[in-house]
């Protein structure tokens, strides 16, 4: 059966994609690294997300990875397939394809090589093409940093009245926005935070989820993030809020796909490194990441 | 006795300055509009702040603004003077006056016209410079929509050092940052969100207070918003953040002074019109404000 | 015999990709339309670049692309390949294929989905580790309106020194960069201008040439304009600018791919849909830019 | 008589505003300094002007400058009096003063303050209000660096009808735009060029002069570059345009008035500190910019 915007409450994580030290796929450490995510209290996880170097694989590639994790997820937790295509024939197809392999929903990032083209028209016009055709629910994803587009209220509005669009993930941090869109969908369109360091801020004013980087290599600390923040404990929310921020600063804008793959190695997952030009953390930056673990009580 | 960062829980507003029909400064409405708010629960005021059209006012202006507030604002209330110069020497000059004139704090805008130039160092040394010049305690106000500068986490830091700093407004709206600086500073310097449409998300990772343009028209709601979020009762507060978001929407981003101005009127201040080259409300938008303040049960 | 910097001057067009009217690959379209730019002196086409919709075809498409043209372009014209790939692996699979299909240089944009990791140490490292495994010349592709990054010019003179780095495509059309780069870099690289709009100036400040989407539709006047300029009159240069400014305006900023479909229909090239979510030109929008192209005396 | 369009051909530059090493106004350098540039084939001068800190000094203090300046500059030389004021009110207050002291012409910034209402409308309107106010001629002053707005063609156009509006100057360096604007209007406004780093392709395109800060220090070359380029002697221009260059960077981008003002003190005129926050150049920059002006032959 189809999953819900209520399926999309919680805490999900887009995983890393393991590589070998050849930078090739390394499936079988994908698929350990899942079975250890699977005892964590995670939601769920989005498979070729930003986070999973999606935009660095080829076509084979990506349905082999999707493959493998199929595979290792339970059926208790979701499995969202991230696309990312600009036309809309090919997105249509990655679609069909994720959903052929068992994927419970898509998250579609926009299109945005033609930037001055994106008006909000041709936007919904895109999401509501592909919500006619994939068989399975999708959820847009607001990524302004990577796209430079960073998606309107009107969109939001427009895709949230699709019964095959279920929610979003936004990244842009945008708390008047997010507020504002929270007011115009209904309870049936998921607004989720696209990082811990406003996941609390974002449930404050009716975010019913994440989807975290920080997962990754912290879940069970995130889903109590999350549990304490739906509980109204605002005082050990804010606490534990302050207590991750700089772990996740350190494996998001400082170092990027670099220091979440050292970070992952650090707490017992496979890392290995991220697909050239993105490098791998030095000596130095891998001592002061340790600290910042650390420091952090992980 | 000089105020602290403990004074400045709570919520503030930056007041409108009223203007007669012919732009002429009207301080009899002024003192008539500070009268009508000291019944209201709001913590106290900026003077000459974005939302007072400081930028519109000559110098003697400023002055005779200052005065004139002075004499209404009853002493349970702090009266925060907005100061806004380009130069190091100006801006002691203003905050001098300002003390003077008795007000409580300056609320000071960093120099942007020179924007290449306002490295964080130079930054840190302008505030360092007013602070040790000033007779009164003075915060730092962030404003990168106005200024096209956005303060550094390392500028506040530094500055929170500095025993005659004692706290920032930050419209930014940015929360990840928000948090980090929030972790940063200690209990001597308070962070205030510089907008209701953020207030509840601020308060919720930390933040002691807000100067928020809306409490010129809905000062009990917004101290109401603040009480809520500060006793962990989410739910009431998100019901009613969603409330006032679209008000504060109307009189901020979509209509500016204008519509902050035409709203004062409709809820019993004086407003008047905006000066030159901003424009006052016309039929059409007031009636289509008129049905958002009253959708909005205010 | 590898090309050089100096068969990189004159006016080169990266040419549309045209598909039939289901929006598949019409390689017969494309092998009619180079016939008919063969006739035009044009230097040369970019194939599989931003106006031919490069990031809308997927990996065997954009082969099956290649494959067709370098049928169809005689010796005397130069065939450039675009290439956009956000690994280093790929984009060196990907120019290897272009080199075995016959392509006398590569363009290669630089990655920009993790902006924040792309500093200019990354940045040079990439396009040293494509030069150094290219069988083929490569030139750079800076295009900060569609990447969100504008690559330095630290980057750009550490590249010209590389011997198989031979020139740059610069759309930014930032003159003040654009001629410290020329001041920079030596002989043996080639700066270009990447659109009409600015030919005019940059060859004032020692650009080469030009790769331009105009040439598309108005060969013939591009290389007038190219000619004059070296032969620095500048009044019919000036005139002539002029007279083509409205028309690469209307098929670039204002109506994209789908603009200059149209126009090449218009002009006597096939031209056909682009491929969604780009959109065809409506009706009042071809009659428009009829009266566009028919005012410039095209 | 009034001054048209046509008086706005060749070279003028923004004088800097001499300060004794105590910050305060150094009027008789600044007669001394003016004295000097008299004797350059400058068109004339930009008084209170960005580089001339207009913004640094307080109300009294541009009137005194503007009267010491008016004293000193020759009928053979125009007087441009800068004006950045918010309110349509000041502006025109200043504009009238500037008129009564004898200054030729006010070039007028934007209000930039309230950026979300600055339509082309407002800012149209506010353009006529002070045309129409004012007694001398008035001219644009496009700066987005330094006000995060970059007036639209259409405010441009519209303000070439106003028969008291006779030019623009533009920092902005975009040439597609400029040249578009230089096709819309006609003969009786000026274009021209805000920085000598592109003035070069400015003329090319058909603006009519420039406001070079790099006038203060090197005025001859300055308008020999005019000449050269004006005289189609493209590669002569080119050469000198090369030359010139890093001593414009040095003085504008990279050191600001701080630079400027060292520079003059090298070439012979008044230099003196800028004014705080704004920081004169330490021993080691001093040396550099010795080295970047020496290699310049200046």
């Amino acid at each position: 059966m189809a999953i819900s915007a209520a399926d999309l409450r919680g805490v999900f994580t887009p995983i890393a994609t393991p590589f070998n030290g050849d930078e090739s796929l390394a499936l079988c450490e994908l698929r350990r690294n899942l079975a250890r995510w699977n005892e964590t209290p995670l939601a769920g996880y989005v498979i070729l997300g930003s986070n999973g170097e999606s935009c660095m694989l080829d076509e084979d590639e990506k349905l082999r990875v999707l493959r493998a994790a199929r595979k290792e997820i339970p059926g208790n937790k979701l499995m969202i397939a991230g696309i990312g295509e600009e036309s809309t024939r090919h997105t249509i197809t990655r679609t069909k394809q994720a959903a052929e392999i068992g994927a419970d929903a898509a998250l579609i990032v926009n299109p945005s090589y033609y930037k001055g083209m994106m008006s909000s028209l041709i936007l919904t016009n895109y999401y509501f093409a592909i919500a006619d055709a994939s068989p399975i629910p999708i959820t847009l994803y607001n990524m302004p940093l990577a796209t430079g587009i960073d998606m309107s209220r009107e969109v939001v509005l427009e895709c949230s009245r699709h019964p095959n669009i279920i929610g979003m993930k936004d990244t842009s941090g945008n708390m008047p926005k997010m507020g504002e869109i929270i007011s115009d969908v209904g309870e049936n369109f998921a607004v989720l935070a696209g990082s811990m360091s406003f996941l609390l801020p974002a449930l404050a004013i009716g975010a019913v989820g994440g989807i975290l980087a920080l997962g990754n290599i912290a879940p069970a600390e995130c889903v109590e993030l999350y549990e304490l923040a739906m509980a109204g404990r605002l005082d050990q929310a804010r606490a534990l809020h302050r207590r991750l921020l700089p772990v996740n600063q350190a494996i998001t804008a400082r170092w990027g796909i670099g220091g979440l793959k050292a970070a992952l190695e650090m707490r017992g997952w496979y890392g290995g490194p991220p697909r050239s030009p993105l490098t791998p953390l030095g000596d130095a930056q891998r001592a002061e990441l340790a600290t910042i673990i650390r420091d952090a009580g992980l």
